[in-house]
């Protein structure tokens, strides 16, 4: 608990006037006010969070959590469940979706051993298995409140080390059969939203097993009845250590002033949960891509996250980050290379009474 | 004439058994069917337009068109008109938005001049100017329709130059103050959709400008009745020449199965032309961005092409493809490099089979 406080005590809002800055930087090059969209925002924010106006990108990494979940048993899931194993196989040997993409952009896997069901002995696997799988929630809590702050803190442990090795950009991945219903009942815990808008079919459910995902969501937070305002409880009752892991990696990134990318359903479970420890942890996300599964949009609704790219994507792993780091990265060089009203005789002042003028005329 | 004609009739459909052959393989990849979405799909498409199930990108360029308007002087547009000028000089030093994104991408700019209002005299200009800007459409025909003719052969001829030079990916940009209002009749012109749907502001109109810009959109297109029919009629009448030369893009990518991506508003009315000349030509389209003009949306509709990425934004200039470049690559890395279910001693027969089952579940 001591590593959990002392972190959440650390995160601080990112730096509004450095992103004032920033911003005046980015209206003074050479195109319409706002035209960037996006790309706009993501200089501003990550000179809100570096506390620099000019910010460039050494290393990425992608910190892959692994667990297993015990509500595997009640039939959720669509794949073996030692597919977790094999993940953490595949994913350390290169071959799986995240790989292929992380490769591209040039990023490198963190994948850590959280929670797998089985001993896993492999080298590039970071071994800090909290226990073997999660309880099946329909049964008993997952695991107790114990175990899911030592789940939250792996995350910020391993993150730490990863940014004390120079990575400056985040993404966060997750390989664990079942998760997707752990997601949707913390998901269902928090919000007591309509089923329909927290459980999807996961990696491809029959609609036999889809309506049992429902049901075992819906049973499971009526017998354990989580406080929605204690994220510790909701986490420990209906969760999973990947979702812990995961939520301590944006802690660690927020506390370190470390820009977190954002990935699909679970990620961004793990991502309220994160909020709901500490809100102003949301000022150093950077939502990637909007998943397949309707849990999505709920999640999209609360957050403000608002994705970035639309790919139809529901493979996890962290394979949106993935995608998205190129994206990043270019809008980073905006402020950089761009050309400015400089080249047209126009100073910065001259520029800002321009700027002042259109925003009232046009909503970005 | 000859060009063009010779250009659609060399526009053949994509090539439906190696996209079947390519999604054997992307089945094959150790992930659940279809969970990698439009990344799989882009992949299948590419192995369609260029015939090979394994393909990787060697060169990448932005094929910028550059032209002036004559209905600026109508108000309907923000900035001064001599912006399109001054962008083909910036453009071609490196200093504009679509600039720091291709250098990010490794893409090269081809700049031409199809239709500046001035001489332009810069070095790294292609000078394939047709005429000194379009007529005041407002008050007659923009252009005659062989020049529309001529400025869609600049865009052929421009494009298979670069092919020949070895680009095999293609983004299409533009450079010209005022083309959003010829975008906006264009697609009044094929719809005759209510004017809220087709006219936006812009770079950034006042509410007096835009209300202007719907009116004279409106009354061009009533007094000239372009035959929605005939893609020359309409783009000679209320069309702008870098619209016509982005239109010759996409045919001469057609004709020699080459993908090319959209971009903004002008360019995916310029993609709506080429259809309209040759419906086949879409098959060679992969769309890039949502933009934040509302004729975007209606485009979607009727183009069927579904943007990839939204990020709200409205600068033009191939912005979009430059951001959608590594989007693709990484795409057409699926096959190459991820891991199969050989590993786990399946064969594709026996992986085939799951995916039959696999599809008649779920929505993808």
């Amino acid at each position: 608990m001591h590593l959990l406080q002392k972190t959440l005590e650390a995160i601080k809002p990112i730096d509004r006037a450095v992103m004032a800055a920033a911003q005046r930087e980015i209206d003074y090059c050479l195109k319409p006010p706002g035209s960037l969209g996006k790309l706009e925002d993501i200089a501003r924010q990550i000179a809100g969070i570096t506390g620099k106006v000019h910010n460039s990108i050494g290393k990425k990494a992608i910190v892959v959590m692994m667990a297993d979940n015990g509500v595997y048993s009640e039939g959720v899931a669509m794949y073996p469940q030692d597919i977790t194993r094999i993940g953490a196989d595949f994913v350390t040997s290169g071959r799986m979706g995240v790989n292929f993409l992380a490769n591209y952009a040039k990023a490198d896997i963190i994948a850590v051993d959280i929670g797998i069901q089985v001993d896993v002995d492999l080298p590039k696997v970071l071994n800090r298995k909290i226990r073997y799988g999660t309880a099946n929630f329909l049964k008993e809590p997952a695991m107790t409140r114990e175990e899911a702050i030592r789940a939250v803190e792996v995350g910020i442990e391993v993150t730490n080390a990863a940014i004390d090795q120079g990575y400056d950009l985040i993404g966060t991945g997750e390989i664990g059969i079942g998760n997707t219903t752990a997601s949707s009942a913390v998901l269902y815990a928090f919000t007591g939203a309509p089923i329909d808008r927290v459980v999807g079919r996961g990696a491809g459910l029959t609609d036999e097993a889809f309506a049992r995902k429902k049901a075992v969501v819906q049973e499971a937070v009526r017998l354990h009845r989580p406080d929605p305002d204690d994220a510790l409880d909701v986490l420990s009752k209906v969760g999973s250590l990947d979702i812990a892991g995961m939520a301590g990696t944006y802690l660690a990134c927020a506390a370190r002033r470390v820009p977190v990318l954002t990935d699909g359903l679970i990620s961004n479970v793990a991502a309220l949960v994160a909020m709901r420890l500490k809100p102003e942890t949301v000022e150093y996300m950077i939502p990637s891509h909007i998943s397949f599964e309707p849990g999505a949009k709920l999640l999209k609704e609360i957050t403000g996250l608002e994705p970035m790219i639309d790919m139809d994507m529901r493979l996890g792993e962290g394979t949106g980050c993935a995608l998205v780091f190129s994206i990043v990265e270019a809008a980073l060089r905006m402020i950089e290379e761009m050309g400015t009203f400089a080249v047209i005789g126009k100073t910065r002042d001259e520029i800002g009474d321009h700027i002042m003028a259109y925003r009232g005329k046009f909503p970005r």
